[in-house]
């Protein structure tokens, strides 16, 4: 819906730099624009990503000003041999260097503060387009620059997150939000136990949500967020159709939605516990303590989570939380009952109110034919009973762990919100 | 060195989808493929990202067909209304869709392993463009396909990772590296215990390296990588390269040197460990079950890993790791004092041959003047005896449990290594 309005004003991002072609560093510059750009209600139709190449450099830069009215640029202003952006934007847009005493005052105050000199190779970053407005840059050496062609705008950026941050924050966001009336606002719910296809199903046909909203929806291997998304001049009327959109969804699905925005499944846990004043222990075996890690993420955890044992070998299992023996011979360390023998072990010895327990197969060795690699029980045990869930996980070690950790958190939070497993 | 290198084959990626112009999404697709396609020796000379808008679709792949000779897309080939690519494609090439019965017995068995039926809403995945050569997807519903124009060729695949991984792995990379001359390496040296700037002061300028090699170095949290590469048609010339340019690094930094390539750390200390016989036993406080979630990604870590204890609070730290309630008044739960007794207490429970100890204040909350956030020691305890280090981390809540788990797994590596502490 956003995407179709074509009143929205469009913008594009340019990319520079070898080292994000080449994939030498995973770049984070156009998703943070992106983001932020969207929110304010500015549509961005294109990225692209160039390398340290002056003639395709030039070219990306033309052709996004042919098409949108405002370009941003990340990266090629340092002061090495490498960084060219400044010099291909002079010719492009047909004007000279010149010293700039303010960039010069700039440098020798930020080097100050570290009780440095300016280095040499740094006083190229003085010489900026005699045409341009300059951005000084307070978190380093090279100031942003602002070129004009007609009533379009071609913003240049340097490439360090910290201080692309900094002065798109500072300058120049200010300046596009105060000239848009209309915002635009996302809400996120997050789903999981459910695939996007079969989400979908249960919640019903989007086009139906799609007359008052934008529906995105994001699949992973934990869960299937959903993108809520609108725009108006009237923040009410915002908020309203997205409530109502949520309602419609929840109302078919309400039960695999365990948050908003940016909750997480780990602290929404924790907040249930919080608000029962419960206390929470956790046996993993095939997880490897990633269901301990990821409680223990979330500030304050310390207040319900008592402990976690990961309890790999046979012995911590038995030493560790009390499981018989003879219940590991006869069933296998990866069964129901040993699940559930975890679970109440774990919260005996931690002295927690509910126990949490995880045994399964994570690969990519140890499967057989009766006990496939990805084989996993969640068991969970409290003062009112105990529960045991079954699962196959189909995808590697790593992707199986996660998934695992994923359904044990959220069988949690099914179980203290009464939900039947 | 290598992007000067003119001769060589040049390709596009095209990344397809609103969740990622939006910035809804970090996507890694094209950092993924760039670092594919350049160690291959294929130089990526633009990356594109358009939303779901079948002109911008269209226009991007006309646009880099014009350019090179090989472009990859990936993205908009699901089973969901805003799944556009292929309607482009077939449009684009013109060509038309026909009923493949290889994709639906493909997904028929991939429902059938998880005891599902296929969704009725797929079908549509096994109508595939007539010209196209389909690549078969074991791990998710969308084929992959490649479309020829004259000599050039597009190859389209899903956008969700593991699947494009799996495709380009399979069917793409090996293809195209097998009509390639001039062959690039990279070689990846990985550090840890080194600030960037410390690293270059003690291995020395790079310039006497960049005759030989381009070197590149990427700092994080965890510590730094460098990038060794070079190109050559004759593989032992290159080989000769990369391992004088690592003798000469290694020369200064060798014990800070912890692996190369795909090499992690938590890989390095399990092969240590198996190769002395040496199993271990892990007690963790503020790291909150990290450490033992890394030694656990490992492939086989049952072999040496035996046990881990997440002892949040101090009744776990007394009950579980036998640490004296007397000591953790006198000295506190973050001292060296508990830090050495927790490394003991664990090598002791578990039966393991080494016992590694983490505690410390994670933060935000907990800290004092005396004991600062971030405060935090590691303690590592055999037959032979034991040791405790101290750190101050001066980051958030995540970054300092990140740096901790580094931290810890490093001194394990170093205690095995025989390297003074």
């Amino acid at each position: 819906m956003f995407e179709k309005n074509s009143s929205v004003q469009k913008a594009e991002i340019i990319i520079i730099g070898n080292e994000v072609t080449s994939g030498l560093i995973q770049e984070t510059n156009s998703r943070y624009l992106g983001d932020r750009l969207h929110s304010a209600g500015i549509g961005v139709s294109r990225i692209t990503k160039v390398g340290d190449d002056k003639d395709e450099i030039a070219l990306a830069v033309q052709e996004a000003l042919c098409r949108v009215g405002i370009v941003i640029t990340t990266g090629g202003l340092g002061a090495t041999h490498d960084d060219i952006t400044k010099t291909v934007l002079v010719n492009l847009f047909e004007t000279e260097l010149v010293r700039d005493e303010k960039v010069l005052r700039h440098l020798q105050a930020f080097f100050k503060s570290r009780g440095k000199e300016v280095p040499q190779a740094l006083t190229g970053q003085c010489d900026v387009p005699a045409s341009a407005d300059i951005f000084y840059n307070k978190k380093g050496t090279a100031p942003g620059l602002l070129f004009h062609r007609n009533d379009k705008r071609l913003y240049a950026l340097p490439g360090i997150p910290l201080e692309m941050e900094h002065l798109f924050e500072k300058y120049i966001l200010p300046a596009m939000a105060s000239s848009i009336k209309t915002k635009i606002r996302h809400r996120i719910l997050k789903t999981t136990g459910l695939t996007e296809a079969s989400l979908w199903e249960m919640a019903g046909p989007v086009d139906r949500l799609e007359e008052e909203v934008t529906v995105a929806s994001l699949p992973s291997h934990l869960g299937v967020n959903i993108r809520l998304s609108t725009f108006d001049e009237d923040m009410n009327a915002i908020e309203n159709r997205l409530d109502k959109a949520e309602a419609s969804i929840r109302e078919k699905i309400d039960s695999y939605v365990f948050g908003r925005d940016g909750d997480t499944l780990e602290g929404v846990v924790g907040e249930n516990l919080l608000k029962k004043s419960l206390t929470l222990g956790v046996a993993e075996s095939c997880t490897g303590g990633l269901i301990s890690h990821r409680i223990t993420q979330v500030e304050g955890s310390s207040a319900y989570f008592l402990e976690g044992a990961v309890t790999y070998s046979n012995p911590a299992k038995e030493n560790r939380l009390g499981v018989e023996p003879g219940l590991i011979e006869r069933h296998g360390a990866v069964s129901r009952e040993v699940a559930l023998a975890m679970a109440r072990g774990i919260r005996n010895a931690s002295g927690a109110d509910i126990g949490l327990s995880v045994t399964g197969i994570a690969g990519p060795g140890g499967g057989s034919e009766e006990k496939p690699v990805g084989l996993t029980y969640i068991a969970i045990d409290d003062e009112t009973g105990s529960r045991c869930k079954k699962f196959i996980f189909l995808q590697d070690r790593i992707r199986n762990k996660e998934r695992s950790a994923q359904a044990a958190l959220n069988l949690v939070r099914l179980w203290l919100m009464g939900i039947p497993l």
